[in-house]
Parts: C-alpha cells; structure tokens; sequence
C-alpha cells in the first residue's frame, strides 16, 4: 500500500489526549490524496476536468489510540474497483513500531457536471487498475 | 429517535459546497452528548466519575449533501447494548423538509482509570436502556 | 450586542482540557452569520447576489479557556463600517455567570464576480449600520 | 526564519475554493511546534516537564488566498521574547513562486502546574533566544 506520514497536531487532540476520532476520515482523504499522486496525477486535475468522487460510505476501526506529536502512517490501496464506484482501503499505523492504531475504508461515486454520475475516464480507471491492492 | 438540530457553517463546507465528510462523525458526537443530556445525565458528568467511552468503530453512509447554512437535524438512539460495549444509531435529516440526507452508527466500550475496560455503573446503564431505540 | 449561544464539543477540546484556540474564529463567523439572521437577511443569501465578504484580518485575545461542554455565549456587533470594508468585534462569554473568556475582531471587504472588490449594495450597507454597535 | 511546508487539504476549504480563515491558527502551530523541533526540542517534551504556553493572543492578516492542494510554506520565527512571554511571527508562503499569502502571530505565557504562571526554565528561553527572529 502506499504509504504517507503526517503528525498528530495538538488541534487534533481532544481532552482525553487522543487524536479525536473525526480526524481520521481526514487523514484518509490525505492517504488517497496523496496516493493518486504517487501514481502521476492528482484530485485537483480530476477535478478540474469536471469529474468528482464524492464519498458514498466510510466506516473506521479505531483499535490503538494516536497521541499529540505522534508520527502516523497512512496506508492507502484500492480495496474495490467497479463499474460505478471505487472503494480505498487505509490503515493507520504509528511511526517507528508500525503499531496498527486503526483501519477502515471509504466508497467513491464518479460525478460529472450537474451533480450527474458519469463513466469515469479510461486514463483514471487506468491508473486506480495500476493503484496498491489494500491490505484486508 | 432524540432530535437535535445544528445548522451547517462556512468553516464545515469544502470547495464542493457540501458540508465536509469528516464532519459528521462530529455532528455524532453532538447528537450523542444531546441525547444523554436529555436523559439527564452528562457525558462530562460521567467522564468525572472517572468513566470514558472511547470510539471503537464508526461508520457513515452519505446519501444526499448538506449545504452551507442548511439546518441539519441529527436524531440519535441506542442501536444495540451489550455487555462491554453500546452502539448508537444515527440519522442525518435536512431540516424542514426532513429529507435523510446520511445515517451511521458509532461502537464504544467503557474505560476507567487507567486505560483499562470496566463495568459501566449501574445507573449509567439503566439510562442507556431507557434511551430511545435507533431506527435502522 | 447580537448574543448567540454555542456548546464546546469533545472534538473543540484539545489535550490541556480547553477548546482548541483555533475554534474561536470559527465561532466569530458563527455569530456574525447569526447577527445577519436576526437583522433579517443571511450570509448565504448575500453570496447568492454575487458579493463575498472575504476576512482581510481576524484577531483574538484569549483571556480564560473554555471547557468542554461549557454553553459559550457569542456576542457579536459591528465595530466600524468604512466606504470599502466593515469591521466586527466579538466577545466570548461563558454561559452563567458571563464571565469574560476572549474578544476579537475580523475585518472584512467587498468581493464581486471575478474575485473583484465591489461597492456594497446599499440594502446591505443599511442592515449594517442598524447592527448592534460592538463595545470595545 | 524557519520554514515548514504543509499541502492544503479537500477538508481545509470551504465553498470559496480557499482555505478557511480559521485554519491559519492551526498552522501557526504547525510551524512554531516544528521549528521548536529544529531547534532540538519539541513542544511535547515542555509539556512532560510540567510547562504549558497557552496562548494569550493570536492575529491573523489575509493578503492572498491559499487554495485545494497548494503547498504553503509557513515561516516561523521569534518576535519578541520578554520575562514572563514569547511572541512567535509568522509568515505563510504558496510554495513555488513564494507568493506571501498571510503573516500574523500569536503570544503566549508560560503556565506550571495548578494553572499558575511560572518562570520559564533557562534552557527554554536559551533554546529561544537562539530561535530565527521573526521579520516583520
């Protein structure tokens, strides 16, 4: 899977000094973010063509909790592709001992101009083909 | 289902012109604290007693957007009271027309002082199980 | 003063127990879209007419935390209101016994299509200068 | 100065297409919390030690938006250092073509345990004095 650190921010934190559980569907869209970018393009390019990938479903498993100052990983692979969705896979681990703090995935629809579902391009089906399989 | 309503703001939305995904798991949380208020208890009252029910699993299902200044009507109830663990149930509804606009549920387990899973008190769980039943 | 009443959530606390300092800004925006409400129009039907009231400045001083689960009160007025921008300040108030938590102001101008400063529409310039004036 | 580059992420703006105002604070903190690190403490490390630095104030000047996957370089440095608090300045650069984008501070205090001011020890404000001084 492909893999991206980021850092556990003292606004990520909340009083019982864990990251709050919200904060991990954002360290998601960091992980397929940035994954799409290891592969030769970007969201902002998609999106500039006119093509969003709004999110049908996400769902996490918090095993581990991730503290203020902490180095996180963010595991991204592509878990499902099909005709009309696409499905990431992630995984939260800590820095340095790879503890695995937490894992789950999010669904993807392909939008085109009119809020209207659309075939995604060839060149993108391409490269989410050519993407990392997430780990189950 | 106990109902609570908060209205989407600017910070919430993304260049989309929908609320952000990550923040319904925020909108859980207020919708949970709501619902124990009113049953007359606090979730901070309880975290005094030394008692914390962190997340062990979240899930959302996004069916239609909210928008920027949208009052949004989070009704939340128990979907399921075991032994170790509670699981609440979520609906998101537009306001006015009370169109279902997402639905999730959150899993949390009981923790005492130092990180370690205990009872919760008796009292704590006769109000969960006369709280309302999270439709599905 | 335009007051309006907020919760401090599990998510708005960080790891010292107190609401994040970045969140003050984000309830500064709560209670100048409120203002607007109770003077009888809203932000968001300003942006439908083409005029965005981008923020040029925002300051906070941070005089007493707030906890969670505190009722935090928003008092909100206009501070200055000049040819090409206006001027609200803001005051944090802890629900209760109203003590004093934080102040501020945000300076804002006049956006037009095409990220170009406009005049304001005299209706809007009117429903300002009847806001409550903001003590100092 | 020193200079720390973070990426505008989908969560961090808002319907304008900018990141919203509200999340320079969380960058300043980004940069002062990083270049603490280069000076070869971290922030973390002053907490264990029993030192908080809330913030007393905190000052936020727009000149140029910052959009969805930009990279911003935040520049940080020390503005002025007296006995009982630190000033932190701040610059916010788009990466690349060094476009300033936005500068401010914050100022802060130092605090013990039981919430009461204390002195700060020496090795803190050598580690400051010798930090980059902010340019105004």
């Amino acid at each position: 899977m492909h893999r991206f650190t980021i850092r556990v921010r003292y606004g990520d934190t909340d009083q019982m000094g864990f990251a709050y559980y919200g904060n991990y569907l954002r360290w998601f869209e960091i992980g397929r973010a940035e994954m799409m970018r290891s592969l030769g393009t970007t969201y902002r390019s998609i999106e500039e063509r006119g093509i969003r990938l709004p999110v049908l479903e996400a769902s996490v498993r918090y095993l581990k909790p991730a503290r203020y100052d902490d180095e996180v990983v963010i595991a991204t692979g592509v878990e499902q592709l099909a005709r009309a969705s696409v499905r990431f896979g992630y995984r939260v681990l800590r820095g340095g001992d790879e503890e695995l703090l937490a894992f789950g995935a999010t669904e993807h629809c392909y939008m085109g101009a009119g809020d209207r579902p659309v075939r995604p391009p060839d060149d993108l089906l391409a490269l989410l083909r050519a993407a990392p399989v997430a780990a189950r």
